[in-house]
């Protein structure tokens, strides 16, 4: 991983600020021969696009998607996978006050830090809307590991203090949450709306699942499998913490109770319990692979905060504007797509052991 | 981060198997320069090496550690610095009834799954012993980063269900578990004894510190700095969750709890809390960076468990042998490395860039 | 280098087919601060379009550059920046017969073999249509050298058995073969039209030049500066030998002919000749660095070939189209672009040295 | 490639300094299962090691070399493979004198620049004696690449004037230079004692050739598998220029003459000439690579030549000491092992593309 693109034998590169002429992403490295057009990707792009509940920005962006090169006649080719999302309904203009103010919790001031200039529309580069190219990426990852029927789905399992009882995964995409348990998901919905009228936001916990996972998926010591999926998963912008299997609750447990027994089933070795998350010495074990990310509360409130501008003015901001008052819904796709991308790579990378 | 290398500029690999001839590392891309000699290495294998306390594995390796190369009159030329720790107590015969059998929470299956051929003594590659090297590593980077005024350091916040309610620095290396409040570290030092009187192993909380950090540090979109610490800690054997500040008590928090105000203190851009850790948009803020890690308990352990050996044949296993049964303090200097190792590789990435 | 990126802090990665919608790249880790807009790129990209003269293709393309990302204010952010070249006049009906036939001394029956599938329309992705996607490349490198006074030139010095006599620099943009020797030039063109009416094309020699070079670029042992300027240069599709300085006349030397003399001039050390070439043990010694490409003659000839197609059925080709006789002066921008690209990387990696 | 380290997924990273206390390297990536000794190390490195007669180096090193890791029971297991070479008959104090002088043609002036100290001894870092490492790597690259029945194999082919005029393969290892032309052998060695005894060094060119080389092999755009060679061969030492097929003979070609007719053997692909060298648009095209280097003479020569010391001072040096008055025969070992290790990565890297 470096700068801004992502993996070894499944390469991702995203480029585009949130009010620029257009986001995108070039995919290198995908085999060749996969079938792929424009829908499939379409068909992600429209699960993170914005404005597809009342709980979620009124940006409209219909986030058409045009694959640039890299698939010929409906597959393909082995050659760089581009595609392009234009931005359309930027309001540039709403931004111009915050030119030089720096927002709490956003990445304002740190750009300005590391780069000593900065493109101040909508966030620019640490812009959420910059996670399309992802979920384009993450569309082609999903069609590279469906080849082995490996999945990836992910959920929302905590909005505030609101928490998933059960699990359906029929009822994910049915509520505006996407919350596993349908009756839970409407108090999520209705705590996200108490807050964004009291002018502010909430967090929440989501848990990315991957299933058909093949034994020996990792390359420690340091490009483990959990390691790879725990760095993709914290690059998303409002990601706070990531868990693997039991978690942070490990650290109440004893062995006896941590370690997943082993048994043969249909001549596989297979665990009983799956604490470990489907991980063990970062390679993958052949049982599912279960992480959760802590997800903050959007940093964008219409309630009072304190800040300073570039000169070191102090200023009281209220930030106006059309935020997504609970993030975690639109996450789901997008930490889908960063554990494709992570799993598609160690994919090809395990092929490349010779003799398989 | 590729196999068994990390870093962009500053370059570690690691090598060796706990039961080879050797364990070790080599440095590539450290500045030309630095004041370096074996004795600052080995004060920090010191603190990692096994037989400190009696709640550690009584395995005794003195763990010396030889510079090969890159330093020439005690100073780094900028060539790799390799440095070799001999392996010498290892009791392999101990291993010999484990050669095919899967030991529960251990890597043994699924290095054999994606291998299909592994040094079974002591755990090989897997083993916690291969952390050596990553010390070593560590040292340097952590003489590199001094000369910025950073620092990293770690301590034990939690083991089992018992947690450190107070924090002095200077107590965390007094006390057999690393603990920074040395009160409560005893009665975690009694857990820990009781666990393995057991036959049974603890797990445990521990905390990492970064100080003296300068704003900028960290490379949007793919390389942010916390994705990258994520990596580098989650890499480490037993770490199953990694947070950064609030961690995943964001998902009951409120935007307007969360954000940390900005003000202007000594013309410098600071900010009034830390609930972000001191990273947002994956760029270090200037603040203190704040994250904390969830050990597992220790796999081995005597109580009796259930598995398979190669053959499918299934065993009631009772791991015998030297072990710690909670890896905590032992780990403090190894997630220090890793963060050093990562914070030196961002610094020497900041200063590449033009005007600095 | 990896698939389709070059470079580590300043890495491009470029996209595209011949035939399809378009070729493009992407810049990442241009440093921020940097003064560039779309006209910048269209000089460069004016300079390798094909139809500048009666000695190249006709095919007609304006080669348009569209900066999609990276630029704000007309400065570069530091944030990737993305390039856009549509293709217009691609005629992909003339390569339906070719299908499934393989051009001798083409990548058809090579790309066929790694990937088992290709975008067989004017080459697809082995077109040298991409390398406009390096020259725009090529053009942010050349500003980012340019701010610390370094500058890469190219020139032809040789077509068929045609040598340039003299060097005269203003010269090499006011003749079609793009030579440094007006006189000589013209010779050269006419060499060409006549291999071109005779259904034939012609090989050359195009010599690279960088100026004002700072001693200490190239990372040994295996990021040398001559190793990746070598690697860069050769990765154009026509070449098939790279040298630097004096190159295969080394042969023939002896050591007190080959080794430059050292001396002092304003405090600067200088060599009083250069047949190094620039470079001694893989790092730049600060004299000008002197490269010099062997450029195959163009593949694409309209006298009979004999060859097979993909079931093994035999043809003799005679391939028509628009076609450059002699690629020499069209590769001039591309090497320049090349040399430059590793440069700037090269620049941005010795600033990242501490204390400088 | 990146600083001491080559490679992608067959990674080899070199360490250490001509006077230091050992050089050795680290390769990451290799498959598991192959079989590999101490002795098959061995075995190359003697055909590398000084004083092996007449006209190489009389420093005495016997080169030991001890495999660290990686290795279990005679099997590779795909972990890290640390191997070691103790420096034994270094002479530090004949360089005493040349601490603060920069020698002629070598990377004494580049290095201080580039770091700002250096270890003088022996030319340090940028000695010849790296190349070990280089072997050793090379030793394991190549018992990966005979699993798949591929082979590297170099012979001197001109030293200074005299060039080989036949190709007996057998006869390599027969006489002192390693030209495949015995009775040429014998003239060259004749000419090297003749420049030795004036003070002086002679350079030479060698021929590198890979056989059994599938289709497939090599990763457009910027990891063509020539570029790669390319950059791997020209990051030795002495090496000027690298040159494939037909290489600067095709400026004088045209089309026609270049152009290797394509036909069917077999039920194979094949070219019915070479002068492609075995690569098309990067590609490995299935036939014998082959490859030529141009090496310029020695720099260490006792005849007097003029310099300055680190403060300016002028010197006219004599350089004494045991150097090769042509080092071509050396490289021959170092070239393989280069070319080697690229190739290893490469079939590596076509395996992992999916459905192989």
């Amino acid at each position: 991983m470096l700068g801004n693109t992502i993996g070894v034998l499944f390469r991702v590169t995203t480029f585009g600020e949130s009010h620029g002429p257009a986001v995108g992403c070039v995919v290198d490295g995908c085999p060749p021969g996969v079938e792929l057009c424009e829908q499939d990707i379409q068909l992600q792009l429209d699960r993170r696009r914005p404005g597809q509940s009342n709980i979620s920005t009124s940006r409209s962006e219909p986030d058409r998607c045009e694959i640039l090169s890299g698939v010929f006649e409906g597959r393909t080719t082995g050659t760089p996978i581009a595609m392009l999302i234009r931005n359309q309904d930027a309001e540039s203009g709403a931004y111009e006050p915050l030119r030089d103010v720096y927002r709490p919790g956003h990445a304002d001031y740190t750009y300005q830090a590391r780069y000593g200039i900065r493109d101040h529309r909508g966030g620019g580069r640490a812009s959420g809307r910059e996670t399309a190219a992802r979920v384009a990426a993450g569309a082609v990852a999903g069609a590279v590991i469906a080849l082995d029927d490996m999945e990836v789905y992910a959920h929302t399992v905590k909005i505030g203090s609101i928490e998933a009882k059960r699990f359906r995964r029929a009822e994910i995409e049915r509520n505006p949450v996407r919350c596993a348990d349908q009756q839970t998901a409407m108090a999520m919905a209705q705590a996200v709306i108490e807050a964004q009228e009291a002018g502010d936001s909430l967090g929440g916990v989501v848990e990315v699942v991957a299933t058909g996972i093949p034994p020996g998926l990792g390359e420690p010591v340091f490009s483990k499998l959990d390691a790879e999926l725990a760095s993709a998963l914290m690059g998303i912008g409002a990601v706070k913490g990531v868990e693997f299997g039991a978690g942070f609750k490990v650290a109440q447990m004893r062995g006896s109770e941590m370690n997943d027994p082993i048994y043969m089933k249909n001549k596989k070795v297979r665990m009983s319990s799956n604490r470990s998350g489907g991980i063990l010495g970062g390679i993958s074990t052949g049982e599912d692979i279960v992480m959760r990310i802590a997800v903050k509360p959007t940093p964008s409130i219409s309630l009072p905060q304190r800040t300073v501008d570039h000169d070191g003015k102090r200023h009281t901001l209220k930030i106006k504007g059309r935020h997504d008052p609970c993030i975690c819904p639109r996450i789901v796709p997008v930490a889908e797509s960063m554990a494709a991308i992570v799993l598609a790579d160690h994919l090809i990378r395990l092929k490349s052991i010779a003799g398989r």
